[in-house]
């Protein structure tokens, strides 16, 4: 086993402190990453205080990991010893089902494997994440990472990028559509980024007045505050796709309104509450309330390298492993640009 | 001004009573029609009771009509006298905007013209609907009705009929699609009609054990009580298509499981309050909840040919204009198989 060195809760109120453990072997098929990045999800928080239920303790927790292969398996194609490598949301999946077939294994019906607060395909192994020095995963679930980019700021592809690319791509968001980001934090600024390099004209709706400018610095060629009712109601039927990423309770239907005939709104950031959703809202304009979850590994490859080539990275605050806790209160009042990055050096 | 008879309704609480009133002269592009038979949808009921609000009193009910063309405008072209005809859920609208351009003039982004319950596109003269002997009626607005079909029961097809086949057409469902009825209604006895037709593997979802012989009756192939916790349980991901019905207040999170990852929840009912939709509902297998109200003139025309072409009619009760309170009554408790329809001779 490989020794490895992290941070982890031991409970669902417990602050995260320093935690010692094990990676198995390099098998054949493995690659044995040193991270040098873990960015901080706003998911990461949820799942340390269990919030969506069901936590495994002790929690190491990190999905948005960028580093640098040490040590590839005897069967290893893809990746080479020195090679920058990615893992995102999940490391495994039952690579049978007709999603996994698909290259959609985040909705693998079977077991897609979390990077953490998961179990392995042996279902009683634990899973831990990138908020630790080394990470042994299967190469057909690691990305190939760009020497090109600022490695800090491709971290985050690994989830925020992947979460908002992924349903862009799918609705085919581009040129001649109005696209309304909802929210401008981790996720919002990467729908910016890429709704704007795919050629849509962007607008950020916002509670707050104060992002204006940081909106239009990202890209967006507007911004709109939704607390002004009489712009809300200016802009009833003007947008062809909204991209929800707000995961605090808001109202649906005032978004619905914004929407032209046939517009979809895309949720991506899940309330904990169920949202009400009038049906009048969707039959009036023959509307679309649609989800999306991160993506395969395969768009998240086509993710990274469509970064890459366009230069588009996250905007982060690197901070040393030590200042997790903070950072994670720091993330629950959006006081941070756009997301806080660990450098795993601090360890 | 041409003098008609009809049932009006003279406030919210009011029942309904015999009425007169009048209609324009048959200008240029009119059609005059004695009206032989109209459909009572539910929907009549909500407006009459003023339960969507907005209502305007006196209101004569009634959009599923059919009857003969008895006069014809010095310009008409598609009528003649005699010709049979029929008048939906709505007798003008802008003919300017996107949506009226495009054929879809159910969603006329200025004002779509009510056949009863709303005001003529000079915003003041009251429409008043088919529970009356004669309507007159643009004929860019009235739909062709063959001669081959049973005239009362053609008559639901001008709203149930056309509600349920705009959506199907809309998400291409017919062979190697799982579709799931949710209701056995007025709507949703239409929407097992012609979801088979096309092609479909129809399943009825209902509360209802007793619906299960109709439901096959109808022309679906498998039934299934919503209140079986198990049998919904083995049913989760299943169903490529959902087409929702039920306009009482009913959990969409639940339905929501029975649908495939990328499957489609089309709402045509609308609940009175909104109701809760989970965000996971959505983002865990990439689903989609969609409205879609009636359809447009040519659709509707298409529609009407396509139930000739397939011998698709409604199941309905006819009852004399006088039975109208009653049958309200029963319309409430579910008491009718599958609608009720007016034959207007009783006037």
């Amino acid at each position: 086993m490989i020794p490895v060195k992290g941070y982890a809760v031991q409970n669902a109120t417990a602050p995260l402190d320093a935690f010692s453990f094990e990676r198995r072997e390099v098998k054949e098929h493995d690659v044995l990453i040193d991270i040098l990045f873990c960015g901080v999800c706003h998911s990461d928080i949820h799942q340390v205080r269990d919030e969506w239920g069901g936590s495994k303790y002790p929690m190491v927790p990190g999905h948005e990991i960028v580093g640098r292969v040490s040590q590839v398996g005897s069967s290893v194609t893809k990746f080479k010893e020195g090679d920058l490598a990615g893992v995102g949301c999940f490391v495994d999946s039952c690579r049978t089902c007709p999603s996994c077939q698909e290259g959609l294994e985040q909705y693998c019906e079977v077991h897609n494997v979390a990077t953490y607060n998961g179990f392995e395909l042996d279902k009683k192994t634990p899973t831990f994440g990138g908020y630790s020095n080394k990470i042994v995963v299967d190469e057909k679930y690691t990305l190939k990472v760009s020497e090109k980019l600022d490695l800090a700021r491709v971290a985050p592809l690994l989830c925020a990028g992947i979460t908002t690319y992924s349903p862009l791509m799918q609705w085919k968001v581009g040129k001649g559509h109005r696209l309304a980001v909802v929210g401008l934090g981790g996720l919002g600024h990467m729908a910016v980024k890429i709704g704007a390099s795919l050629g849509a004209d962007v607008t950020v709706l916002s509670t707050s007045p104060s992002k204006e400018q940081d909106a239009i610095d990202l890209g967006a060629h507007s911004f709109a505050v939704t607390k002004d009712a009489n712009l809300m109601r200016e802009l009833r039927g003007s947008f062809d796709f909204i991209l929800d990423t707000v995961s605090a309770p808001h109202d649906l239907n005032m978004y619905l309104s914004l929407l032209k005939r046939d517009g979809t709104m895309i949720l991506v950031g899940a309330p904990p509450e169920p949202a009400g959703v009038a049906g009048f809202s969707l039959i009036a304009g023959r509307k679309r309330l649609v989800g999306s979850m991160i993506g395969g590994i395969q768009e998240t490859q086509e993710m990274l390298d469509y970064c890459a080539e366009h230069n588009i990275m996250s905007d982060v605050e690197i901070i040393p492993i030590q200042e997790i806790n903070e950072a994670y209160e720091r993330v629950l009042k959006s006081d941070v640009k756009y997301r806080f990055v660990i450098d795993m050096a601090s360890l």
